[in-house]
């Protein structure tokens, strides 16, 4: 057991095994995690802050090649083709790459991940061949070409349509309108030679649903013929990315070009495929392209830890003294309130990270084939749904607490926070946008809790998740079970043991969902049947309770993993703080949403007075241990690179303690005139005194 | 009444008298906040993005002076100067400036808000004469060098000086260490020519304190001898202001370049004040500078206005619809959830701006002289300590809510959000930081509790407030008085009509806070009497909850100027909504809080739960006048200048239902592969049904 005598006395404190917990967190992928944190730390892939947008733009393009160069990006391509059918590994290396600069990770997302992705999954053995060693080895940039200005993430009403041409035995692709450009489409501005393009085929009258085509689009003199595009300019931030729209005038391709592997037409035009239900090939089609939101989910954990260190660090280090104290006083972590600002957050970034864990080897069992049933390809679109906004968003929080939390330093570009705020702002609107993707997990916990809802396709809530979110399977298997209502029975236990039970926090949070689903279920039940308009009036009114509701899901799946993680420390004195830590993330979902376990009876109002108090405990305890806890995230100061968390910060307090202190030494030191003024009073107090004591002595003389 | 006749119906709905509820809200400085309006909307004064750090830098520099010839800055100066003695006028035009670009309404505060308004409340007609006519004109650029990097707000603490040798009869300026470097001032590391210096000034071997002194820094060679600094370089915004360090190394000044309003030095060095204590002579200098905060809150208005109006015009605007529907669908704003996106910070905006006019007209009263006596003046102190705050946290939640519920669009640059967002953040952690400032609000809400408390001088709180939040006056009077403990007497009443009480919602709010405070201070009680560590220690014990308390008083005191506001309001439809909408932002602190309410016993389980669904109810009868609430914020194109508000939006739309409803009409349109898979099984059913059919048939005919 790790453990640190405290001085003087005969107990021992817990500690954490650093190194162990370290290793822990980088996961099944450590070696491939490893290497690409190798990367990041290299100053030639990392940001140079104020660039231009068009200086940043070539510097993130050239980077992509020294990836090409490190071998870096190859993981998860077919063997055949230099590649190491290494999924799980991928993503995890791809991740670490936001530290480095968040535009070089998803400049190399939409290139290897989107665009050599969907070629890779979507296409034959022959466009392989044919493609897959350009896109590897960045001959050919290219875009992927899914959303359209008119519809967000609604893919399956795009309007982009590719009508086939026996004639020519070429698919005429073509933009009708203006609302159909294709957006924000990485390497569509300036670097792209080619897209993956998802149009409607029609083939012999008949429309046969999305489909991906590869359409060059641009060679040494610019845009090829009937191809046109304008440049989206200035984002938020990710300017490394040159995003921009597309569109098409009657432009013609090979027959050939459809990436065929779901659908395929013939030289006649006759449409064959291996899934007869269009509804159904749709959703596999697209399903390929989970990856993109698994990653996501991954630098998010990864650019919340970087922020925690840095802030951490600085909040363990800065002191507040002034010239007059004698004694060195508290660092801002002392401070409740700014253990309240950090250390929930550091335990949030740790459930963040065992529950991505989880997810990735999930999504390495669909994607190497270990374990790629039907049900395993529905839990990894479902975990992803739940995960990816949960995540964003926290790092959104995160991010913005700690920069916050370090005052006009952390609004200093060279302190890192904002620049990560800003490029991280996107995340939690692309892929897949938050609000759309919580409700398609909404849509699965009540196809759970009733047949009913399976079939769901009227009103709004299947409207958002059938259509927007349209490009993630509907699936119905494989949630964690709802647990039996759970009330407080207000037993003999005092209340912090109650609370720091994991059977009462899982109770409690797997009640939460449940209860509420159950009720959404019950107000909607039979809505489905009504006419569509009065059906979708049912669900708009039950909307915000069902997001709330998955998102409480998905913040219950964190926990569990966590839990899990729990099981597989070894080190006692580490096991004891990770379980307060453990704690502290359940409790503060319980205090988060604690009106309404009250209201429903699940906490009495005795037992819920008790919950902040009891979180205030365990943060003071938690503590000495915050900088051991973000110490193990591991990232070196090559990660960090910001001037708060170099040390200097205590280089200048040591300074500063050590002329004060000579100061007061000084026989000629200038005396403040504060203690000139209480010397004054105290002397016309005694003055008074002695006149009083005169005037009685007097008296009693004079008696 | 305002009113609207429901097509075909005999009601008539309430409608807002848009122009009318806009003229309340540019209030009592209407004139001048249009005049600044105007200038805002001119294209030379607003931000030109993309520019790099140094061009944006000149280009706001040069702005200055168009804001000087258009006699826009002058208003709060003394009238024989050439200004207006115009201080609330001033305000308000000056906070309209963010409108144009953040770094130019933060620049001019450096120059005449901070800089120029030390010169002219801390010294004496003769600096009046010397320099204001040059820091008007802009002759004289310069800094407020205040903060230094070792402490933060922590004003009394700072540890340059300013020592007085009456050999030379000068001023030393010396800055003893790193952490007492100058920090974060705006014009000092390019433009500034001379600053305003808050030094510890010592004479005769005693230390007065802290006071300000003008200290020339630059010529056109660079900085003058003895002076030093360093560019703050990139900032997360703002970047058009140039942030730096300086540091001073036994630089001479004469005597008189001391403003010596508060505190003068005689030739032999007898220092002499007209404020003999000390400390308060220390607020009252520091107490001049309010108008800072003020300003910022006002601005953090009209940034969330600007924000709102956009992304609620969008909403409004956007629509969902695909090939196959022939109905127009719902608007974003149609969804619950986009309901509760948008409409409820409208209502907290409201709020911000209703409260913020309440603050600007205290201000004024104070400068102006017609309301300043010293309980003004505390609580001007202490009601900008609480709005502050508030406003400065609502515009970043509402400018992310709206950059997030525009999607992808919301992330380009030329929609407004990111930037707006990145130059605001800061607005949370200067001129007094939002958790500092609380903690000050807190400490007079205890002394209003309890005398005890008057005199806290030890422990965290005391720590935060006399120290670190120390440039603000410690005051006692004047809050709203705190009401009577309140509960839910669970009467007959029906649940919404008691929501909608307004003595209900007064009563809620207002209890939350008292109580909050009385259980802190009876937790607290006689800590300040324990030796200093331990009192620090059950100080620190509480720190969270009196923030939180501190917090809901500010949400309070919104809530009670909206309320106020509405007794102003003629139009009797414009009231009804305008009722709902206060409503609306009363039941969101009370739904945000609920769990207290619930806890404490003030809300009846069965009570609370209803809150929730009637909040929802109130959106869906707010929708129909969402534009209206937005549109009479006033801001027009040219403030908004954002491309998804410019109706742009809907001529796509327009343009793509054009066109799907002539390929529907056409005989040869393609025709969907669903409806061929329906049809096909709708051919098998009916076979099957005859098959069946004739079996019977024949059965019966064989029978």
């Amino acid at each position: 057991m790790t453990q640190q005598n405290t001085a003087g006395s005969g107990r021992t404190e817990p500690r954490i095994d650093v190194a162990a917990l370290g290793e822990q967190l980088l996961g099944k992928w450590a070696q491939d995690r490893r290497t690409s944190r190798r990367l990041a730390g290299r100053e030639d892939l990392q940001r140079i802050e104020g660039q231009s947008m068009d200086e940043h733009r070539e510097r993130v393009f050239n980077q992509l090649s020294i990836l090409v160069d490190e071998g870096a990006i190859q993981r998860a391509f077919p063997e055949a083709m230099g590649g190491a059918n290494n999924h799980g590994g991928n993503i995890a290396a791809f991740e670490e790459l936001v530290v480095a600069d968040p535009s070089l990770q998803i400049k190399a997302g939409v290139q290897w991940g989107l665009f050599g992705s969907a070629v890779q999954h979507l296409g034959s053995t022959e466009h392989h061949e044919k493609w897959l060693p350009g896109i590897m080895n960045l001959d050919i940039p290219g875009a992927f070409a899914m959303t359209e200005i008119g519809h967000g993430s609604d893919v399956a009403s795009i309007n982009t349509t590719a009508t086939y041409d026996p004639d020519t035995e070429e698919f005429v692709i073509h933009t009708p309108f203006r609302a159909a450009w294709k957006e924000f489409l990485g390497n569509a501005a300036k670097h792209g030679r080619a897209a993956v393009v998802f149009a409607q085929l029609i083939t012999n009258g008949v429309k046969h649903g999305v489909h991906a085509f590869f359409v060059p689009i641009r060679d040494d003199n610019g845009f090829l013929p009937g191809v046109g595009g304008e440049d989206d300019g200035l984002k938020g931030g990710l300017n490394g990315i040159d995003n921009g729209r597309l569109h098409f005038t009657q432009v013609r391709i090979p027959r050939t070009n459809l990436l065929n592997r779901y659908g395929d037409v013939a030289v006649d035009g006759t449409y064959t495929s291996p899934i007869s239900s269009p509804g159904r090939r749709f959703f596999t089609m697209l399903g390929t392209l989970v990856q993109g939101r698994v990653s996501l989910d991954g630098a998010a954990v990864a650019a919340s830890k970087v922020a925690l260190q840095i802030a951490t660090t600085y909040a363990h280090q800065r002191r507040q003294f002034n010239a007059t104290s004698t004694v060195q006083e508290e660092t801002l972590l002392d401070y409740q309130r700014h253990q309240r600002r950090l250390i929930p957050r550091i335990a949030t970034t740790y459930a963040m990270s065992f529950a991505h864990e989880e997810l990735l080897e999930k999504f390495d069992g669909v994607f190497s084939g270990t374990a790629d049933s039907d049900e395993d390809r529905q839990d990894l679109e479902t975990l992803a749904a739940a995960l990816k906004p949960t995540s964003t968003w926290n790092a959104l929080d995160i991010v913005q607490e700690c920069r916050e939390a370090t005052g006009g330093s952390g609004y200093m570009t060279k302190n890192r926070f904002t620049s990560l705020y800003a490029d991280l702002d996107v995340y939690v609107t692309f892929e897949g946008d938050n609000t759309v993707l919580l409700q398609l997990v909404a849509k699965r916990l009540l196809t759970d809790y009733a047949q009913e809802f399976r079939h769901l396709d009227a009103g709004v809530l299947a409207r958002y998740v059938v259509r927007q979110a349209g490009n993630v399977a509907i699936n119905r298997s494989g949630l964690r079970q709802l647990a039996q209502t759970f009330s407080d029975t207000g037993s003999e236990k005092r209340s912090a043991n109650f609370l720091k039970d994991a059977e009462t926090q899982r109770g409690l949070l797997t009640d939460r969902v449940g209860t509420a689903v159950g009720e959404v279920a019950d107000a909607m039940r039979g809505a489905a049947k009504l006419p569509q308009a009065e059906g979708a009036k049912v669900f708009n009114e039950h909307q915000n309770e069902i997001i709330e509701a998955a998102r409480a899901h998905a913040e219950l799946l964190l926990w569990e993993s966590f839990t899990t993680a729990l099981g597989k420390i070894e080190d006692e004195g580490t096991l004891q703080i990770m379980t307060w830590v453990r704690d502290l993330y359940g409790l503060q979902l319980i205090e988060k949403d604690l009106s309404w376990y009250v209201m429903h009876g699940r906490l009495s109002n005795q037992r819920a007075r008790t919950l902040g108090p009891y979180i205030n405990r365990l943060l003071a305890r938690l503590r000495p241990h915050a900088q051991d806890l973000v110490d193990a995230f591991g990232y070196g100061p090559e990660h960090l690179r910001a001037d708060i968390s170099s040390g200097i910060e205590a280089e200048r307090q040591d300074e500063a303690a050590e002329y004060l202190r000579r100061e007061r030494a000084m026989a000629d030191a200038p005396i403040d005139e504060k203690v000139l003024v209480a010397r004054r009073k105290a002397a016309e107090k005694a003055k008074r005194k002695a006149a009083k004591s005169a005037a009685t002595k007097g008296k009693k003389v004079g008696a």
